[in-house]
């Protein structure tokens, strides 16, 4: 089998790619640009089985990086545009990059960190140097991606998928959603994301077309939609929010609204469909590809609330805490197991050759399948704040405020909210004052703390409240009492 | 990965499996069945790796025999009802069959053939007998059949078609044609060619429907089109030109009528077009779990005659006689090469463990591509006569007339006709009377030799017309000049 673009550009060549804006290309002029860039990337030393990470908005370049490490053999690391230095640094070092490629715009960001980078502009994208394709082969099993999950131990965790991943996961999603020669999927997720880059390889193998924006620009997706005969459109609930909230009317192109990342909301859903947008639910995870159980609108109708059935080929059960499965009803934690499922978190031995398909991830959310085999949601992971779309791993969040001097503890949570559908807040003890009484520390406000977050942590890590406390309230078994933190944080007006 | 049918009932059980005539059926149903006929295979001693013949029309029954076998590892032989006792027994032989299923009413087609046959009925769907999921687990690369084409040498031969065939195939047809979640795909032709069975498979692996067909019943076809949201149909160009010749209007939910089996010829896809029929011409091959190359209504509509461009991962190539690569244009021998080909025509070995995709394929069929990629058919291999899309291999029905005592020589060539594509007819040499001139025998009558081949041959197969003549035309190497016997007998009417 051949690298998948291509594949497709012998299938069908003239058939539409990728729009930005008011330009589009044709898979052929697609391709020509990957050789260009593939051509840069072997000038720059890049070789089968590197590991090459990319920090960059969405924009043509970015999708023709990600076909010509394919290509190459290459792996991609796509690095979240929004991340500190210092949390970008840790996520180089730990996948040891060969080579960083960046924008202009965004090299700052690498000041901190020793590794190899370059500045990729759109000069990447022709060129009259040769390339030698690499004589080792494209392969299934092969990685694609290391793309990072935030961690729950504080440290964030590489979720290493294979093409294999990447196929299933397209063929089940077209099996599900339906496949039309004539697609325009709009992406306004970032390639970073399992999200965006899913809706790319997809496109890619069906032969369909991406409308690529770089970041949700309400006026931009609106204008999309007015202009282009758009048939499917990826959002998390914050988005479709705001786009209910401007538009009087959908375009009858649309054909699938497919609303992941975060619970979604019966009530937003229900909205949705009132105003007519043919609202498909899904449940996707970076671990596996990203649709997991999606419900199409016609059950969602029925069901709002639900996630729907497994894709194909993908299997849910849900277990107690003994890894018992659970009859229909009962809650427990969400087992995934099929061919989208990673290879694995991604460790130091860096190996390329991973087995076969369906293994097995525990996701840590809790939900339940009913009778029908529709899941339903509970709760993402206990320790998971989903706030538009970004996931938060409060344990990330507290290691950083605790190195604050003042900090004794802190408990960060997740609060609803009607536009971000939760918002990161924190409750922080500070030390007591040297010899005072056990009373904050006068000369620390939230602020500062705020501040301090904002030097180590992406913006929407950053808590949006911070309440400052004697001490942490706790579980009789001394553990910090999260929900009660969590009650008390909704009471304090904002 | 689970056996297709198991794993398309978890993603949706309740989807539309299923219609023949007024009834219908969903996965969940089908699944029923299907265990019901696992439990008499199992009585009927089948294991994994054995060989069944069937011997049936479509019929649900077959339909869940079809799925059953996957289940419990058998490997399906489908057996062309029209053919004779003779060339049933040839077949069942050749593969060693462990048992035949055959309909009551085509039982005495099997007395002359010594295998292990059972009479299957509907009483087979339903059965409180329980039935043991074989250990051995469903693979991609198992054998799922042996589908006879009819040899070049006089024999048929065996296309031996893995799961991974049929993957690749329904995939790169989804990817073309778009797949959509209420597809029903009307199909008439036989589950013992490959194009009937591929609809079932693809049908299971998209969740879609099948409005199945016992045979070709332009009465029963019309009445589908008009009471059914029929959204695709297959045919072959004599059953298309029927259906033109009685339909004054055709149904808004068709999509796509996939006309395959022979060549198509630029009038008929004209015509359909004229009459707003969206006609997707194919190229397709037994020995490549049917599609290879299909172009979309609305190229055909700038290209009719063209069979467009291979499907996604398939590869298509145009030799001289030499095997090498000919530039655009330029006509020379099909190589077909990609997931969908056959491990191989079957041997005695029946070895079940065949190595992974990307087989070759050379087709003896002649044609060019042009500029863009796109196929055209010159002629099917010039062995090969196509008539009302059941193939016919000349060789195979002169070996038949041969064995006629008074037969010296026989030359078999297909004529083009408007209603059958082709219909085949024979040029005969009789052997010279005892001790007369070389004349024809004066005993032996047209007649006498359609008899003999009516005990030996398919109907199909059997030639229209028989001229008899004294001497065949030869080439001066001595060989039967077949372009001349063609051209001689379209001389000479009917």
């Amino acid at each position: 089998m051949h690298e998948w673009l291509a594949a497709r550009v012998k299938a069908s060549p003239d058939a539409l790619a990728l729009m930005i804006g008011t330009s589009q290309w044709r898979y052929a002029e697609l391709d020509l640009f990957v050789n260009g860039v593939c051509a840069h990337l072997q000038k720059a030393g890049v070789t089968q089985g590197q590991f090459v990470g990319v920090l960059m908005p969405n924009t043509l370049v970015y999708t023709c990086l990600v076909h010509a490490l394919a290509r190459l053999g290459g792996v991609l690391v796509p690095l979240n545009t929004r991340l500190t230095p210092a949390e970008l640094g840790w996520q180089i070092k730990h996948t040891s990059c060969d080579l960083v490629l960046v924008t202009e715009d965004l090299a700052a960001k690498l000041s901190v960190t020793a590794c190899k980078w370059l500045v990729v502009n759109e000069a990447w994208l022709e060129t009259s140097m040769p390339y030698t394709l690499p004589q080792t082969s494209f392969a299934m099993h092969h990685l694609q991606a290391v793309v990072f999950t935030s961690g729950t131990s504080g440290q964030p965790k590489g979720a290493m998928l294979t093409f294999a991943n990447h196929f299933y996961s397209a063929l089940a999603s077209a099996y599900k959603l339906g496949v039309q020669p004539h697609d325009l999927w709009l992406s306004c997720l970032p390639l970073y994301h399992v999200g965006g880059m899913a809706v790319l390889w997809r496109s890619c193998l069906y032969g369909t077309a991406v409308d690529l924006h770089p970041k949700f620009d309400l006026e931009a997706i609106n204008h999309s939609l007015d202009t282009k005969p758009i048939t499917l459109i990826s959002l998390v609930p914050t988005m479709l929010t705001r786009l209910l909230d401007t538009r009087q009317s959908w375009p009858e192109s649309l054909r699938l609204v497919l609303l992941g990342g975060g619970a979604a909301a019966p009530d937003l859903v229900t909205r949705a469909q009132a105003a007519g947008v043919p609202v498909a639910t899904t449940y996707g995870l970076t671990e596996a590809a990203s649709q997991v159980a999606t419900m199409l609108p016609e059950e969602v109708w029925r069901k709002p609330g639900s996630v729907g059935k497994a894709l194909l080929f993908t299997d849910i059960k849900i277990v107690d805490d003994h890894g018992r499965r659970l009859p229909p009803h009962q809650h427990g934690e969400i087992i995934v197991s099929g061919p989208t499922v990673m290879a694995g978190y991604f460790s130091r031995d860096r190996s390329l050759e991973i087995g076969g398909g369906n293994q097995s991830h525990a996701t840590g959310d809790i939900g339940y399948l009913d009778d029908e085999g529709d899941l339903w949601l509970v709760q993402r992971r206990s320790d998971l704040i989903v706030s538009g779309g970004e996931n938060v791993y409060p344990a990330e969040v507290e290691a950083v405020l605790k190195q604050h001097p003042a900090v004794a503890d802190a408990c960060v949570v997740g609060l609803p909210d009607p536009a971000w559908g939760q918002v990161v807040t924190a409750m922080i003890a500070l030390k007591a004052g040297q010899g005072e009484a056990p009373t904050p520390n006068a000369n620390v406000t939230p602020d500062d703390l705020t501040q301090f977050c904002r030097e180590r942590l992406a913006g929407y890590k950053i808590p949006r409240h911070i309440y400052l406390v004697s001490q942490l309230p706790q579980t009789a078994s001394g553990k910090i009492a999260r929900r009660q933190v969590a009650e008390a944080m909704q009471q304090i007006p904002a």
